[in-house]
C-alpha cells in the first residue's frame, strides 16, 4: 500500500482516501503499543518540527510536541496571538521558505481560514494544518474517526449526530466531510439556526450524495445516534451578543445521554465549557477524555512518522 | 529506605517527612556529580513532562526543564498569563486529564492557591506544585532545606530569621511548614505589620510546637539567625498603595550581615528587587546566587528521577 | 589554528579576526554537509542552551533552538516582551548569574543597547549576542559574510551598497565593522536623511581606514556594486510620523536590479516588509531567502560547537 502522506502538506481532509486512513490507524495502533511498552523511540531522532501556532492551542500544540519528542525528534515552539507578534509583518509565504530553511516539518495553527495553505505553497518541506480559523482541522477529524473504529468497531453505516454551534467550528467542517469515504454514513446537524452548518461543507455533503438533514431538535434523532458529536461555541470568533444568545443551550448531560443506543458515543475535540456536564464523564459512552486525548497523540505520532519516514 | 515520592504529586510539603528529605538530598548529591562530570544522562530518555505556566517563571521554570532535559527527557511548554490564553475557558479538572493523555509529568505554576491540587486531582500522572499563588512553593522549600544542610552541615537547632514580606510569600510558607521536622528549629519572623505571616501558617507552626516569635524589629534577633531568609515585595500580588509603602523598607546590607555570626546564611528564593544589596554578594554568608540556584536544578533533577523512576 | 570561540562570549564583531571567520566558515560547511546528509549529531549532547527573548523573533531564535537540537543538545525558551514578563524586575546581572547555574550557554536579544554585554558581565558561561537593540547582532554578520564568501567566492576587493533604513539597524552595524577586516572593501551607505548611518558606525571606519560614503542615490552606485544590502524600516524602533515618511521609499525591484552586475547579490536579513519586490525572488542575485537563511542555521552550529567543544 502506497503512503501518500510521505512528503506531503496536509492542509485539508479533501483528498483523503480510505486508505489513507486505514494506513494511518494501523500505524496509530503501532505508536500506542510503542508508547505504552517503551515511552517511544528514536525513528525521528535528528528531524526537527516548528511549532508555528499564531492561535492560542494546548491540546493540539502540547500532542504535536510530544508526539515529536515521543518519536526522538525536536522541536521549534513559535507561539504568538498575532501575525505582528511572529512575523513582524512578513508574508505567510516568507515565513514559510524561513522556517523550511531550518526544520524537517511545520505544524501551523493561524485564525484566518486558508493561511495554511498559503505558507505551504513557499514551504519546501511539509506543512500540517493544526487549524486555520473557522475551516478545517485536519489531525483533529482523523483523530475522531479513529476513535470511531476503535470503539464502535466500524466506519460504514453509522448515524453521526453533531450538536451545537457549526457556524466557526473547525473540527466539524473536517470530521463532516471526511466522513463521507465511508460507506452509508448518515449525518444530522442539530444547532441553533445562527450557526448552522458552513454553506461550503453543505454542499461538499451534496456533491458526495450524503444523507443528511439539519434540524435545532435534538430529541428527534439522539435515540438514533451512533456518535453525539458535541461543540463548544467559539467565543473568539463571534460577536458578544451572538455568543451570550447560544451559549449554554446546547448542554449534554445524563438525561439526554439515557436516550442513546447502549453502544454509542459521545465525543467533543475539547475544551469544553460547560457543554458536557461532568455527570456524563463516567458514562462508558463518554469518549472525549479517555479515548480521543490519547488517541489524538497516537495519530499524531503516526503522521508525523508517515509523512518523514517511508 | 522507602521512596515516598515514586508516581506521587507534589503539592505540599505537609507530609513530607525526614527521610524523603534525606533520600532526596541524596540523589540532589548524586545529580550534581553527574552534571559537573558529565552534564547528565538518559535515566529519563522517552518521558515527557508538560510545564503548564499560567504565572511567568524565568527560575523555577527553567530549572526544571534544563533538569528534565539534562536526565535525556522531553518537555512541552506551555505559557500563558492567564487560564484563557491557555485553556479557552476549560476546568483545571479537565486540563489535568487531556495533559496525562500526553505526558508523563506535570509541572505546574498558577496565580490560586488551591489550583494546582484541584487539576491534580483527575490527572493520571504525578503533578508537581511550581507556585500556586501565595500558597505554597515545595521544591523551593526542599531546595532550601538541602541549600542549609549542606552550607551549616545540620539541619537541628537552628534559628531561622525570615526577613520582609511574607503576607504573600510562598517560599515563606513552604520553607517554614517544612523546617517544623527538624528538631530543635527556632523561627523568627521579621516583617512590616501589613504583611504578616499567613495565619495558616502560623496555626501550623503552633500545632506542631515550633518556637517561634513574631517582631518588626530585626536588630534583636540578627545575631542569633543561623540562616537570614530574605523575602521580595510581591508587587503582583498585592495594591499599589501597599506595595510602595513596604517597598524598599526591610534592605539587606553589608552593615546588617556584619551583625551576623561568622557560621551562618543570606538566603534568597530571588528575583530579588533591591531587597539585598550587590555589596553582599561577595560576603562568603551570600547563599542566594551561587549556592540555591545551581542546588535548585540539582533537588529538580533529584525529584523528577525519584518521581519517575523506582 | 586557535579557536578563539572556545569558552568565550559573542558580544560584538569588534574583536574577530579574519582568521576567526575561516576557522568559522570551515566549520559552518562542515555543518552543511552533516545536516544535508544525516541531519545532525550528537556533539552538543547533554549541553543546554538558553535562548532568553526579550524581544520577538522567529528567524534567530528558531535557527539557534534548532542548531542546538540537530547537535543533540537541549534548549530552554524564555520569551517575553519586556523585562517584566521574564525577570520580574532583577537586573540583567543577576538574570546571568542565575542562568549560569543551569544551562552551558546562553543565547540573548533585548530593545536595550549594551544589555547583552550586561547580562555577560557576571554570566559564569559564554553569552551570545542575538541582538540587543539597535547596536549589535553580530551572529547575522557572521552568515552574512558567510554567504558572500560562498557566492562570491571572496571577501575582498568588494563594493557592498547598504540601502534603506540605517538609523536603527543592528545587521547593519555588524557587516560593516566586520566588513572592515577584508582588505579593499568599499562601503557606500545608501539611506534616507533622518535615518543615516549611526556615528559610531561612522567613527569605527574612519578609525579603520575604510573607503565609504554616504548618499541617498541608489543610482548612482547601483551598477558598481557586489552586494546590494537592503534594510528593513524598523517601525518598532521609531516614532510613527517618521516611519510614515520612510516606509516604502526604498524598494528594490527588477529595474532596480536589472542595473546590477551579473554577478552580484541582492541581500536581506529579513523579514521584509515590501522592501524587496516578490518579483525579485527568482532573479540568481537574490541571496536573501535560499542563501541567506539556512546558511544563519549552518553558521549557528558552527558557533555553538566551537564555542562548547575544543
Amino acid at each position: 500500500m502506497k503512503n501518500n502522506f510521505y512528503n506531503q502538506s496536509l492542509i485539508t481532509v479533501d483528498n483523503l482516501t480510505k486508505n489513507d486512513c486505514f494506513m494511518l490507524f494501523e500505524r496509530a495502533d503501532e505508536m500506542k503499543k510503542l508508547v505504552l511498552e517503551k515511552g517511544g523511540d528514536d525513528r525521528l531522532k535528528r528531524r526537527i518540527m516548528a511549532a508555528l501556532f499564531y492561535e492560542p492551542s494546548s491540546r493540539t500544540m502540547g500532542s504535536f510536541i510530544t508526539a515529536m519528542q515521543r518519536l526522538g525528534g525536536g522541536f521549534v515552539p513559535v507561539v504568538g496571538t498575532s501575525d505582528s507578534s511572529i512575523s513582524k509583518g512578513e508574508t505567510l509565504e516568507d515565513t514559510g521558505m524561513v522556517y523550511s530553511s531550518y526544520v524537517d516539518v511545520i505544524v501551523m495553527r493561524h485564525s484566518q481560514p486558508g493561511s495554511v495553505e498559503k505558507l505551504s505553497k513557499k514551504a519546501l518541506v511539509p506543512v500540517i494544518n493544526a487549524g486555520d480559523g473557522i475551516n478545517e482541522h485536519p489531525t483533529q477529524a482523523l483523530l475522531d474517526v479513529y476513535t470511531i473504529q476503535n470503539e464502535l468497531g466500524k466506519l460504514e453505516n453509522l448515524h453521526i449526530v453533531f450538536f451545537g454551534e457549526m457556524g466557526h467550528y473547525r473540527p466539524v467542517n473536517s470530521l463532516a466531510k471526511l466522513l463521507t469515504i465511508f460507506p452509508e454514513v448518515k449525518m444530522t446537524f442539530v444547532s441553533p439556526p445562527e450557526v448552522k452548518l458552513q454553506e461550503p461543507v453543505r454542499q461538499y455533503l451534496r456533491k458526495n450524495n450524503i444523507q443528511f438533514q439539519e434540524t435545532d431538535d435534538i430529541k428527534k434523532v439522539i435515540n438514533d445516534a451512533d456518535v453525539l458529536y458535541v461543540t463548544r461555541v467559539k467565543k473568539e470568533y463571534m460577536a458578544e451578543n451572538l455568543y451570550h444568545k447560544i451559549q449554554g443551550k446546547y448542554i449534554v448531560d445524563m438525561n439526554l445521554v439515557h436516550m442513546m443506543k447502549r453502544k454509542s458515543m459521545v465525543m467533543h475535540p475539547l475544551p469544553r465549557v460547560g457543554e458536557i456536564k461532568e455527570e456524563v464523564d463516567k458514562d462508558p459512552r463518554a469518549a472525549y477524555l479517555t479515548k480521543q486525548m490519547p488517541n489524538g497523540m497516537y495519530i499524531r505520532m503516526a503522521l508525523l512518522d508517515l509523512i518523514l519516514n517511508n
